[in-house]
């Protein structure tokens, strides 16, 4: 399912850089119906600049005089909010958000509404939202800037409809299939002999030496060519250890 | 635990608006640790202008002239990457890179680093790094501006950070506590009281219409002070209606 049928509203925005942020952060995302209410400055180069490749998503934003007809068609409203209104309302971090708006809109079109700068929606703008959702900002410092938290909701829908197809295996995407156990336990059979000939490890010594090696090993996981040539280095080694063993032997 | 251990690392960053709009993305976060590996233009007004409030972050940014310098003190190192380079990495997605980040930050310094506005970080810087992480993107549009990729980490490491403490509950916050159900379902034979007074529901008719009444109001959970007021209109309706009937009986 898509994110085609999420609007983002922005209700009286001061500067048309934010917007242009804004339509990038969308589109970053996969996002594109942008509803504008009131824009102090729209269309504008600023924005134009600032919405870097996404101006397909500029060029589409529909500019409305009020909040209730950015809205009229959506069957859920989300309203982001500071914490601590004087009316309490349900509200949701970004995460249930996204989980909600994005379960919804494959039903009917949701939008997520973002206010001023300076001072985000009134209090009558948030009356017309559904639900609030407020970002679980540094309380000394909540604030943010209005496309980046364009950006984290965005973000937060984005990861929703990718759930299951993101892989939590950080080598999904090794090009070579990892080492046997097998051929790691040969690699470190040869390791310990070519260790033994260059007289670093001692027969008579404490096994400590191989076991942390061992461990590095075994816990890199090493794919095939790796231990190809991991083996490649202790196989030339061995060769110019027996050189300059026959060298010694035959000057003597 | 806090957030103290992370550092955000930025390599040769071009625009000094970039740089000050990471500062304040970061203290939104409640991040606070920033190193500058060769910046194009710092210290720069258009940096203090962006960072807003919080210029802090900037005053105690370092500035460094490798990436090997800024990351030497860190017990793990994340990349960030666009997919698809030619020698595949541990890759993470940004929550499991702020699962790992925030799990380790409580042993030993960690380092987000992000690279140049247009081209990233070189194979080169990438290959210092222990993990990489990708934001998963837009593949057809699929670079953020480079604040925004930090505010997406950032955020996801407060989110990591405030695991437990956000409430899953919309009405965490209420200041009114829930109707009980009986005081819901005393309002609700009120009501039908009232709308047979009022001559809307029939005593003969299909019980249809309360039932869907009842629904609605179990579904929106009034709180007390909620079904304080719908009893008071309902009392104030019965009052009208019984002074029209004594003022018509007298008419009689």
């Amino acid at each position: 399912m898509s994110l085609d049928n999420i609007r983002i509203v922005l209700v009286n925005t001061s500067h048309p850089g934010n917007i242009g942020a804004v339509a990038r952060a969308m589109k970053n995302m996969c996002v594109s119906d942008l509803a504008l209410v009131s824009p102090k400055k729209f269309p504008h180069d600023e924005a134009t600049w600032r919405a870097s490749n996404a101006t397909d998503v500029l060029d589409s934003a529909k500019v409305f005089e009020t909040l209730e007809e950015a809205i009229a068609d959506c069957g859920l409203v989300i309203g982001t909010s500071a914490r601590g209104r004087r009316i309490p309302w349900p509200l949701l971090d970004p995460r249930n958000c996204a989980k909600q708006a994005y379960g919804e809109a494959s039903k009917h079109k949701v939008a997520l509404v973002f206010g001023r700068e300076d001072r985000g929606l009134t209090n009558e703008e948030l009356q017309l939202c559904n639900l609030h959702v407020n970002i679980p900002a540094n309380e000394e410092y909540s604030s943010l800037n209005l496309a980046m938290a364009v950006q984290v909701l965005c973000y937060e829908l984005r990861m929703t409809a990718l759930d299951g197809q993101l892989s939590s295996n950080p080598l999904e995407e090794w090009d070579q299939p990892p080492a046997t156990a097998d051929a790691l336990a040969r690699y470190i059979v040869h390791l310990e002999e070519t260790l033994t000939e260059l007289g670093f490890l001692r027969a008579d010594a404490p096994k400590q030496l191989m076991t942390r090696l061992q461990r590095l090993y075994t816990r890199a996981r090493p794919d095939e060519m790796e231990v190809n040539i991991l083996r490649g280095i202790l196989t030339a080694t061995q060769y110019q250890i027996r050189q300059q063993k026959l060298a010694t032997d035959e000057r003597n």
